[in-house]
């Protein structure tokens, strides 16, 4: 039994006794420390380094540790075992990925789209308005002669004025209404939700002169990040986002990871806790102390997340996902209170999940056709959303067909050196020289560079191949000298885009060759699941009139830049639209449109699922994509060589 | 600050610290100690004598109380404050009086009266059978192709080989599904309620064989008595019936007490605690550990209890109730999880209770209605329910007219000196010799006399009369001298029926003028309840074709000498059933009749309340009635002065 004390750089300390030749990594979860490890353990992405500052582990040599930072007694906290007393400094960034949040508006691109496809649903005949409503009414006071029960009374109300045929109440305002009737004369406030014919009550408070501001969220259950947007459900205007990494993190980047890590004892608890507690809770807490709001003013939830999140969010065990045939346990969640998943806003609040249609196209993706006009159409067109998965949907009107890939976490920053989300700071433009090799970039919210985000990578690696600094396989110019440009004890080349040396930085960015090839696998991946798609339904990629891209890969997603490296179809620019988060513009518009989330059902039961993972050619369009642009030249004819 | 040790008659001992002149009864009930206080803490009723063995009370002089019992220390516990240290004996009825179950099964006449009924509403046309089902069903095993998640599956074979039109589930069982589908080869046990069209799923269990037995509970919540039955649901029989004191009667005997003790800090919470925890589930407890089952395989509860304790139950300010004009804050109560009100049996386990009509018509009577024909027939009949409060029904196929009025807890042996419920032990039949004034009686179970019950109190007020011993006012014949007739030091006659010293009995069981003065008001109150609500309606009495008499009074109840002391009509006997416990039989036939919870909603809807109490007649009629048989003899033909 060994004593192991955790600093947290500059925040706080904490302590503990850990098991014998306890793994390093398990002891700092245990304890609720927080290291980044995406890939949970496995010793592949480098990302656990922590610094043991006193005492001894037992390590095993890595890639991920240079000869330099092993001197200074960097360590894998995956790769070591515990067997002294010790003390670990866990850096600053590991935990503040995940803790640190953003509060941001829409993007301009995000706000034109939202407004946009909003006119044009309300011009299909979507109702300009929520189902959330309150009304101010005056009842009769009760006699001998007219004696009904409060209830029967309020029921009366609705019937005759409001011209509902029934209302519906939970416990929790039954025992509300003889105090809140007879506090202000039976002057009351009903808060409730328009079911077609029937008025469910979620509130009923006596009457104070003025109708109070109700609220909803719109919510995205990222793999890699989490928003939330405070929306005022009278005005339908959002007042606010604020975003963070996914708590589940620390488990592991990716579904698969996290789904193995849920079946350990306590796995899937913990998992849950983390999106509940550390995450949306936390982002409600922000959102409610920002706005100045009581967060029983908050009635409704929307939200969207990949089956794996919404099998983690309400605690039922997600390991069929990941195992042939990739079964979920439910697809159409139905809609239930906040507070039967622990979700802090008003007692009575609801959240509605947006439904699933497979293992791998969920919910996200759901929401998202709803924010883009793709199942409105005559024409056809197709929704790529790059996340930690890729999930591309193809069709019109009359049908939607999708697939997903798993990209990994490269476009959003994930598993790459320096990569980091599009956060403040993050580069997310790149030119480089074609002279003298010198890189330019564009930081956003043009702060010191504090990593590269996925707009950012794009940018980079095309201008790498544009520039000659790689071949087509993402290998770097050994012929090279130049002082960006350098090859580690291994071999492994790398690119420097900002560092102590040469820019009198702060801190060193990179992408190594090992980045780039992951970049590539994930471009690979998104582009052979679109070949893929069309190929089978026998359709020409020039069918399509439109394509909207969409995922947290940064705002300035250079749309060229993405067909240079053969990562969406060489089709012109004019038909792409980047439109942001379409998961959360989904979430919102079926939060401030009466009929949205009937109609995401709808489209979720029109959308026909394609299991690449066991199509017979899909492999071999992946490997065939795996270089820049593409291994067929044919497919990417604006494309120089 | 004072110390005070309660000894619990041969059962514990517990100890408290009183705050400054705390009063005894408040104290008790604080620290959890049961003093049996029907008038809630009057000092009308006398019930809550305790001795002081050490130590002094501040009290003050009561006719409950004789010289005798004062010099052995006895004080009335609510009329007593504590100014010294003390050590107070709590008796062993009082608490017993509600903690001892009895196991009994249904009597003669209920058994009959659910056969009979229950074959009746089966020939009009209701479905032989609950809506609670069970299936052991065969799903196919997914595969890539068909990959439908687990609740689509699920849903497709209800679709298909059941013929609903969907099925619904809660966060609870879709925590199930899963492991439950792949445990046994996607052989499933499925416990599901049948609602029209669609399958509401409450369980999902991998098979084993063997479908098991799914019980469910009918549930009287009476004012001073709790029952409920175990019912087979597969087989619709009844496996046994288990009764106990509310255990909220230490908090008031009847509703207006427990409406006043609610608005104490901390009331409301402590009724409903008392009734949840201290009486229903108690009662479920027994039955489970009696059959030998688990309480997971109890479905469904159907329970009827008067309005008052509906709102208790559901921790529903009931304060409305008894303040003009008498409105419920609600009378049809949505069905519910048990487990949102704390009732353990299955957590998905759903609880019906039968809906009011009234502040003082409650879901008893609805319930009661259920279980006689009253609302099938063409011609008219009535049902008068005799319990704390004694309510009337009367009507036909097309209308329904209901009163209420307050009886007090004289029908159920409450507020009478020797009175107990109608429990083993407690004399049911009483005959007095005309020549020598000796009294005969039968005990409930041929057991030695515990005390006197409902059906024993009338046959004895109506046997002090016809022998003389009272006069038609209920006053005893000061001219007789006899050993079983005496006076107290107030000058209060008593009858004695069982003492130690004339019958060599283990106690003394008698009754006094008082206890016959609150009989002559109950049996008063309900036959002006009657008169008053026919001559109403212009009706004369002899329009009935039968009287259904309810209620908890004893299974032996003589309707003759009910008639004799102008409680009931004088029509014929042979037009009167005694059916027991309406209430808890309405309860069985809609937990066990697909279409009955829906049928005693409509009867509800159809039940037209008339408020005696503002009613400009009924005083007066409740004068007239407080006499044996009563003032105006022409009501009562058939019965001698």
């Amino acid at each position: 039994m060994k004593k192991v004390r955790f600093n947290i750089k500059g925040k706080r300390t904490v302590e503990l006794v850990a098991t014998d030749d306890e793994n390093l990594l398990d002891a700092a979860r245990r304890a609720g420390v927080m290291i980044d490890s995406p890939c949970n353990g496995n010793a592949t992405c480098g990302k656990c380094k922590v610094k043991i500052v006193s005492g001894h582990v037992k390590t095993t040599e890595t890639r991920h540790i240079s000869e330099e930072e092993m001197a200074q007694g960097m360590v894998l906290s995956c790769n070591s075992t515990i067997v002294d007393d010790i003390e670990v400094e866990v850096p600053d960034l590991a935990s503040s990925f995940v803790n640190e949040m953003q509060i941001t508006d829409l993007s301009k691109n995000e706000n034109d789209n939202i407004k946009h496809v909003r006119k044009k649903l309300i011009k299909n005949g979507m109702t300009n308005a929520s189902r959330l409503w309150s009304e101010i009414i005056q009842l009769n006071h009760p006699t001998v002669e007219d004696n009904m029960a409060d209830e029967d009374r309020l029921k009366q109300y609705f019937k005759l004025k409001l011209g509902y045929n029934d209302i519906t109440l939970s416990l929790n305002v039954m025992k509300k209404l003889p105090d809140a009737f007879r506090e202000n004369g039976f002057e009351i406030e009903v808060v409730y939700l328009k079911r077609r014919d029937v008025a469910e009550i979620l509130d009923v408070k006596p009457a104070n002169g003025n109708k109070a501001v109700l609220y909803g969220i719109a919510l995205d259950i990222g793999t890699t990040s989490v928003s939330a947007c405070l929306v005022n459900m009278d005005t339908n205007e959002i007042i606010t986002k604020v975003s963070m990494g996914n708590a589940q993190v620390k488990y592991g980047a990716d579904v698969i990871n996290r789904i193995v890590y849920s079946q350990k004892p306590g796995g899937l608890e913990n998992l849950r806790h983390a999106i509940v507690d550390e995450s949306i809770n936390k982002l409600i807490e922000k959102l409610v102390k920002g706005a100045g709001i009581h967060k029983e003013d908050i009635y409704e939830v929307c939200a969207a997340g990949n089956t794996t999140m919404n099998h983690l969010l309400l605690g039922v065990n997600p390991d069929y996902l990941r195992k042939e045939p990739f079964i979920p346990a439910i697809n159409v969640i139905p809609e239930m209170k906040c507070a039967e998943l622990g979700i802090n806003i008003n007692p009575e609040g609801k959240i509605y999940l947006a439904p699933s249609v497979a293992s791998y196209v969920g919910g996200d993706i759901t929401a998202g056709v709803f924010a883009v006009p793709i199942w409105i159409q005559e024409g056809f067109s197709m929704l790529v959303d790059l996340g930690t998965n890729g999930e591309i949907v193809f069709g019109n009107k009359d049908f939607l067909m999708t697939c997903a890939c798993s990209a990994g976490p490269a476009f959003e920053g994930g598993e790459i050196s320096c990569g980091t989300r599009a956060v403040p700071g993050a580069i997310e433009e790149v030119i480089i020289n074609d002279e003298d090799l010198r890189p330019f970039y564009n930081t956003i919210g043009h702060l010191s560079p504090v990593g590269i985000c996925g707009s950012g990578i794009i940018d980079l690696i095309c201008e790498m191949k544009r520039t000659g600094i790689i071949n087509g396989k993402g290998r770097m110019d050994r012929t090279l000298n130049h002082p960006r440009i350098r090859f580690d004890e291994y071999g492994i080349g790398q690119y420097i885009l900002y560092s102590k040396e040469l820019d009198n930085g702060t801190k060193d960015i990179f992408i190594t060759e090992i980045d780039i090839d992951s970049f590539i696998k994930a471009k690979g991946a998104v582009f052979s699941a679109i070949y893929t798609l069309m190929e089978s339904l026998e359709m020409p990629i020039d069918v399509l009139d439109n394509i909207y891209v969409a995922g947290g890969i940064g705002t300035n997603l250079d749309i060229e830049n993405a067909i240079a490296l053969g990562m969406l179809p060489d089709i012109p620019v004019e038909k792409y639209y980047y439109i942001g988060n379409s998961s959360m513009q989904g979430c919102y518009l079926a939060l401030t449109l009466t009929e949205g989330k009937d109609k995401i059902r709808e489209i979720s039961k029109n959308m026909t699922y394609m299991e690449l993972s066991v199509h017979p050619t899909y492999m071999d369009e992946f490997i065939s994509a795996c270089f820049i642009p593409h291994t067929n030249l044919k497919l990417f004819p604006s494309v120089g060589n």
